[in-house]
């Protein structure tokens, strides 16, 4: 009897930096400790009422299968947004996705086959690596730096990893795990190389909404002459606070590539019906939603880089939206250092969960010295655990022995 | 400027041939038309109220992430509902996916890489295709024949389909399209090749709980020796009908197989939480839940069949279970035949909708004659649906054609 084994891409398959040290947050509360959870986009602010209140009128005695692209209603609600956004959009350039996840890897799958390459700025959300493995997809890194705010390098550096095989650039703006928000002048120059190159520009902008000091945000969608070229992958999960409810969508105004995506969308039938029922209400929150969630944003950023920006050796600049900073630690190896916080560290019985930044870089040694806070917990909590941070700087053993090299 | 081409995998996605008549469907309602749609799986039995009750008790005031694997009560719900079938599981033999439809990606795409191949019995969920395109791997029809109730063929027509990319047989009993339940030993034998070519037995058991005429299903989670080397792909969409839900799951004890399985699912972070939350209201369930369903789908069974039976020039046999049953027309190609009854035809302003079979197939050629039906409406209806079908085959143009042949 032969026993089988698992194909080369579950063995390639990365385990998320994000969720991998999940078990030792378990067993660290298990024993008692307070753990700060800065490692996860999971904020914690109220989902708006009309969604949730939407939900409960649900009164069908069964749930039954949606269009594939989605429930219209709801399709029609995010009509309405766009249009708020300046983007006029006809249904058929929207198709709902089980979350911001799935609408990656089927526009993955519809440009790329096996073997193909998409360029990524690193550091990138770590599961566009994932995605790219499942899809046989190479990702390939564009270096940005922390000194740069890691804003864009120079055309030519990018124009310099452009190969035979590369099919789409990756752009995710605002930005997770950095914060940045590209200027218009960055996104035009992506825009123009696309042009240039018979490139995809694929926009992850499911941070659209998180903007700070003023700035705003300019969708892809709104770029002239790229109606062939755009793809816009979207989540209502961090906009309203909805990360469980699976429900994001892709817009392409390229009508080829959205039939791809209807095909790829039928094979799974279609999006959870329930989430899009409750969805359909967001034509109903009030502006002063988001305004109030982004001035709180704003405020937990100042809180989390100020106090960061006085730790002895750490490097951070003040990151202009989503709700990440990533910081630079004097220490040799955040993986490590992550670990220690949850199975070694406490003060005053509290701890901190970063995620170690080594896993959002493509490049092998580039982000070990780094991590990801996601800056989603309220303000006396962050404090907290930007005290719990500083402390274990302070006191982790291995510290000394990294800042000598 | 270029514009980009999509990828061979897109260009070979397959259209659903169960939604692709969806259009014209829509266009027959528009004109008034009653349509009966019998083309999709998609019950019309209540949802056990405890579970839709469950729902509207959700309090939180957002809706976060859940584990990669699922909600934990969730799963422990899941536990017990296995050991009611005799089946006792550890918490980590369980992943919950976003319905069976992610079950079935992620187990491909654990065991195979892009030109490995998977044996599956035709005809067969046509979505196989889909999620085998998705993931590069070539599914190898067995051939199963309406003479034989679409029972498997003698163990050398089967491993003779065998070859050294071969990593898995892909079994669905109760089957969806034919409704056959395959015998005890029929499922010892496809467990026998296993053991002795070293392949993983992959059963989709989703319609277990539909069998008829005092039939009992047999999981392959019950047979020895077989530990590493069988996974389940299983949903609450039929059992429950809960299809909108998008809530399934893996079972493996093969623990290789399991750690690959979460890495797949950390990169879509978590399957939806409301549903899931709902969902752990299963273990309320009364037994006379299902015992109610399935005399009920029994009695269609015996509806559609008994009439089908009458329609001169059709072919049926009474299938054991699940609630699809395959009939061949006196037609030369039943996706015409479809389209027509949904475009020209009408009877009392009433059509019918039916799935042609030949996208059950992968042997080009094979199914064109064919049809599946879903008996998913109450009696009266599908009472009604059958006379239309009886007399649009009478009426159908192109039947004496194809009768001639």
């Amino acid at each position: 009897m032969t026993v089988p084994s698992l194909s080369k891409r579950a063995q390639t398959m990365p385990a998320s930096p994000i969720r991998r040290l999940a078990p030792f947050a378990v067993a660290a509360r298990k024993a008692g400790k307070t753990v700060y959870a800065l490692n996860i986009g999971q904020p914690d602010v109220p989902t708006p009422k009309v969604i949730l209140e939407r939900l409960r009128t649900y009164r069908e005695t069964f749930v039954p299968y949606g269009p594939s692209q989605g429930l219209p209603e709801f399709v029609e609600a995010l009509r309405t947004y766009y249009a708020g956004l300046g983007v006029p959009l006809a249904a058929e350039e929207i198709f709902v996705t089980t979350a911001g996840s799935e609408a990656l890897l089927f526009t993955l799958g519809a440009l790329c086959d096996a073997g193909d390459e998409v360029l990524v700025f690193e550091p990138f959300y770590t599961n566009y690596n994932g995605f790219c493995t499942m899809m046989g997809v190479v990702p390939v890194p564009v270096t940005t730096r922390a000194e740069d705010g890691y804003h864009l390098p120079a055309r030519a550096a990018i124009e310099a990893r452009i190969g035979p095989r590369t099919r789409a650039i990756l752009v995710c703006s605002p930005n997770n795990p950095t914060g940045t928000v590209y200027t218009d002048a960055e996104i035009d120059m992506l825009a123009e190389i696309c042009r240039a190159r018979g490139l995809t520009l694929v926009a992850d902008e499911v941070y659209r909404e998180f903007t700070y000091d003023g700035r705003k945000h300019r969708s892809v969608l709104q770029l002239p002459r790229m109606e062939r070229q755009v793809v816009v992958v979207d989540s209502v999960s961090k906009r309203y606070s909805l990360c469980g409810a699976r429900i994001g969508n892709i817009v392409s105004r390229n009508r080829d590539f959205m039939a791809a995506i209807l095909r790829f969308g039928q094979a799974r039938l279609c999006p959870p019906t329930l989430e899009q029922f409750a969805c359909t209400a967001l034509t109903e929150v009030p502006a002063s939603y988001m305004a109030g969630v982004n001035a709180e944003y704003q405020k937990r950023r100042d809180v989390v880089c100020e106090a960061l920006a006085a730790m002895p050796g750490v490097f951070v600049r003040k990151p202009e939206g989503a709700f990440y900073v990533c910081a630079r630690l004097p220490v040799a190896d955040t993986n490590a250092f992550a670990e220690w916080l949850l199975r070694d560290f406490a003060s005053g019985g509290e701890t901190v969960m970063v995620a170690p930044a080594d896993g959002f870089y493509a490049t092998p040694g580039l982000g070990l010295n780094e991590v990801r806070i996601a800056y989603v917990l309220e303000e006396p909590k962050l404090r907290a655990a930007m005290r719990c941070l500083g402390e274990a700087l302070a006191a982790y053993p291995a510290r000394a022995a990294a800042a000598k090299r």
